[in-house]
């Protein structure tokens, strides 16, 4: 048996998910089924640095498995992009420890939440959040350097995970224009993990001050009283990336 | 009656082209209809700058029609929009003279082409051609001034077109590396009009340029052999873009 770690991107747009769900498309699904093809059939399955939603894409996703069929690297990369749609492409397979895990070694992750403040942009409807309107841009980067650092992140999680560990760290969360097109916002996060909407939830709220509903301070105070529901509106999946995954 | 002048911007992905095919899904037929229906139900025709084939891009695509109703722009173009798919969008709406006419009084079009040389995005692959090798870029934007000038361009059009008049004027052809990423390359020509599969061509045989199969003073040789056969492959539709048209 030989543990291989997998780096790949995604299209979300035409998947229900990175996670297995019965009877949808799912990229682990595709991905298992061409694993288990190449693994001369024997029932396969992989272990991602963890799953994105709906319509969410991915440039830097990473995955373990295990094989017992012998094959190169790079028969395997091959061998897992032709077997596997256009919408998913595998970009690099390595050899690693039959101990390497890729959700429980996950050092930090990296986010990107791409909108439009311009005209609606057809080509992009699926790719940036075309919300199509200014926003206080100075505000909202004054505001997001208080998601810095180790905090209790309950207020800006799914509802149904309020119950768990929420405290995590964010070493970077910053808002920058595109270079070649200053009416497109880049957020971008790092940090040790974040969990189910969270990044969509601290958009959203980003968004809030941006249209000065709320003071840059404002998400402070919705950090530290834990309460989901001040928190607002979840920020669409279109925009949304899993653009890395770092391991110790 | 009133005649009006639109910008407008599609996703070509999902279309079998701009122009109207019986029983084919096109972007003339969702603008026809939705124009039919704000002008009360009368059966309404729109007039584009010219057509562009299936996958192929606009994002200044420019169409005149005549409309009996009395509406203010701004209300025609929230009318266009919500009567029409999210995948096309009227950025612009304008009265003109109606003398005005949006194909014939054409001054200048602008095309892009975006080509991926880098490995293979599967969030682009309807939007860049993936084509996914180094090409000799150097040798390309040699080969591409070639085109320049006023040139019967018959070697470079769709073979059932070599028996009418191809002699066009090409203003601007340049080729550039992506100021973010320079593993993509922007073709750009500008022009007095294009004719079918030309631009593709063009892109094709400087490919071909680019991968040495020929010198880049090879592409004069093809323009003035005027002989579509010495001319090569046609790039994909999905990379094609055509930018803007401008009027007398």
């Amino acid at each position: 048996m030989q543990r291989y770690l997998i780096t790949f991107s995604y299209d979300g747009t035409n998947y229900a998910g990175y996670q297995l769900q019965p009877g949808l498309r799912t990229v682990q699904k595709e991905l298992e089924d061409a694993l288990t093809y190449i693994n001369q059939h024997k029932k396969t399955t992989i272990t991602s640095s963890g799953r994105t939603d709906a319509k969410v894409h991915a440039l830097g996703q990473k995955a373990h498995f295990d094989l017992s069929v012998t094959i190169t690297d790079a028969k395997l990369k091959r061998a897992l992009n032709s077997n596997t749609s256009d919408e998913i492409h595998v970009s690099h397979v390595e050899k690693v420890d039959s101990n390497f895990h890729a959700r429980f070694m996950v050092k930090s992750k990296e986010y990107k939440y791409l909108l439009n403040m311009g005209e609606y942009n057809p080509l992009e409807r699926n790719y940036v959040y075309q919300y199509n309107h200014e926003l206080d841009v100075k505000a909202m980067q004054k505001a997001i350097k208080y998601l810095k650092g180790t905090h209790d992140f309950r207020a800006f999680v799914s509802e149904n995970k309020t119950k768990d560990n929420c405290i995590r760290c964010i070493t970077c969360a910053r808002i920058k224009r595109n270079k070649l097109d200053s009416s497109k916002l880049e957020f971008t996060f790092i940090g040790s993990g974040f969990m189910k909407y969270q990044v969509r939830n601290m958009v959203g709220y980003l968004i809030k001050i941006g249209e000065k509903k709320e003071s840059p301070s404002k998400i402070k105070d919705v950090l530290e009283s834990k309460n989901r529901l001040l928190a607002g509106k979840t920020a669409p999946a279109v925009g949304l990336y899993l653009m890395d995954v770092t391991y110790e």
